[in-house]
């Protein structure tokens, strides 16, 4: 049987992260609070160190390597944000890094992801099995695969957003009614569950994904882990995972009250309001949540809401197109 | 004689804003250490309440109005975010506001301006009066006028921006080094010196200004206050002021140890670095400081430094354009 992780394994990622990633504020908007009639909070994982919170994963995760296995290093597969935070991570530490990236990343994340060091492998996302790929690169040099999602520490590291989420929120003497999470294969968002329900037990925890994309909403609706027909084609790049994580959705089925989808056409609306209300970048993927919550999938209606907004690592061109 | 307003003044101002103001973050960057060697902090006010530091001093001055006072209300006079600010303050105080705004101020601005419940009057920058316009209207009304910095409580609401830079860095035993910020009437740069010298009394301070609108660099240079030789024309259209305040320039003669000058282009490469790097939407007014800073204009090696970035009200169209 795996072993998947606590909130005092959160506790352990947030420790060994301190001082490394940053504690990203929670942000309000007078603005947001007004069309929603809701009390909502942002949490803008595109200041975190690389644009997005997986970072904090990432550096979780190869802080257990030890100093033996640093030349050996790890070999990661993302569409972008993953390999940035697995190459950003890796240079702080000293590990070596090879990332398999699809042919269809965009370009800034492959770009950012070489500039941190690491050297990259590109595959085609229909055509190629990344995994097998992976595997192979990591016996030919005796590397550590780090998965982006279904991994103990890489689950327990994204974990530490929910716990400042809880910890900024109890300085005010509040406590989340609903916190909305971008998914993809379901790490930040099982992380997130272990840490505020340790805490808050009685919070509702959403998955938002793109529509097409919507595995883990169908998945909790069957009680098993349902796969996408689609495996590229969203404007949601970071949001493309096939089917929900073995432990994540081990975790997520116990913790999450629903799944909810939003159209392309709602994401793009979400990316110009934030610009337009809250002055943030956010990459598509980023902006799922606050879709949901613009389009007003769930009724918050005086509730204390958490909106994550997990990165804002996007293409110059798109952007401007999408503020437009 | 007038009085100045003394760090006392900008304590009294940040108990009148607390809970309506937002608290920014202090937020960091190791892609701007990198590029520096210095140890950089930004103060985004991008994400204050109106996308801009305006709000701090437009609300502590009308909170200072009676309830008697309310009806009659107030006249404003600003290219954009003073305006902003003090509709937004006007309206949540229950006070009537009239703006003069210049008719080449952004679009957004003055939308956002109308959609804050203030009436807008229009004014041509270069053939209109339009202090004689304000006072116009305000001897008509009973009014008060609200000028954009030079202002006892205006630049006292400002130093709280500089009052939470000194609290955040000594949460980290910091002290500042160098303080950048943005100038157009040096209310900001004179309440932050009030409130950072009170602290730190070796804290460098230095003015931000684009190129032909550096009426505080001569003046600094000069001993006494020098205009501008033009009244428009610049990408920063809310550093226009003519020349430095009577009061604020008092204060700054006294705390400001130069004035540096941005060119347009200089402008430019920052907004799309804080694109780029930082996820933040700074407008151009607000990426004087930040400007100055990638630009080299000063040697900060090895130094703790502050960048303030004042404000995000940008229009869409040309966001596009310099991020691309």
């Amino acid at each position: 049987m795996v072993s998947l992780p606590t909130s005092a394994d959160v506790g352990d990622a947030a420790r060994a992260i301190a001082g490394v990633a940053f504690r990203t504020p929670l942000l309000t908007s007078p603005a947001l609070d007004a069309v929603t009639g809701a009390r909502v909070f942002l949490k803008p994982e595109m200041l975190q160190r690389g644009g997005a919170f997986k970072f904090r994963g990432a550096y979780n995760r190869l802080s257990r390597i030890p100093d033996s296995g640093k030349s050996a290093g790890v070999v990661a597969m993302s569409s972008g944000n993953h390999a940035l935070g697995v190459a950003t991570a890796a240079n702080l530490l000293g590990v070596r890094a090879t990332i398999l990236m699809p042919t269809d990343s965009p370009a800034v994340k492959r770009e950012r992801t070489a500039a941190a060091g690491a050297e990259i492998v590109l595959f085609d996302r229909d055509k190629d099995d990344r995994v097998a790929m992976a595997h192979v690169i990591a016996g030919e040099r005796g590397a550590v695969v780090v998965p982006p999602y279904d991994d103990f520490f890489i689950i327990a590291g994204q974990g530490t957003v929910g716990r400042e989420i809880v910890e900024d929120l109890a300085k005010s003497k509040l406590t989340p009614d609903a916190v909305l999470v971008c998914c993809g294969g379901g790490g930040l968002l099982a992380g997130i569950a272990l840490a505020v329900h340790a805490q808050a037990p009685s919070t509702k925890l959403y998955s938002v994904e793109p529509e097409e994309f919507d595995d883990h909403a169908r998945s909790f609706v069957a009680g098993e882990r349902l796969a996408n027909r689609k495996t590229s084609g969203s404007l949601c790049d970071g949001l493309l995972a096939q089917m929900p994580g073995e432990l994540t959705f081990a975790i997520n089925k116990q913790h999450v009250a629903g799944g909810l989808v939003v159209s392309e056409e709602e994401v793009k609306r979400a990316i110009a309001f934030a610009f337009r209300e809250l002055k943030l970048v956010v990459e598509p993927s980023g902006a799922a949540a606050l879709a949901a919550l613009l389009s007003k999938r769930l009724d918050v209606r005086d509730q204390t809401v958490v909106v994550v907004m997990t990165g804002g690592n996007v293409d110059p061109g798109l952007f401007a197109e999408l503020i437009c």
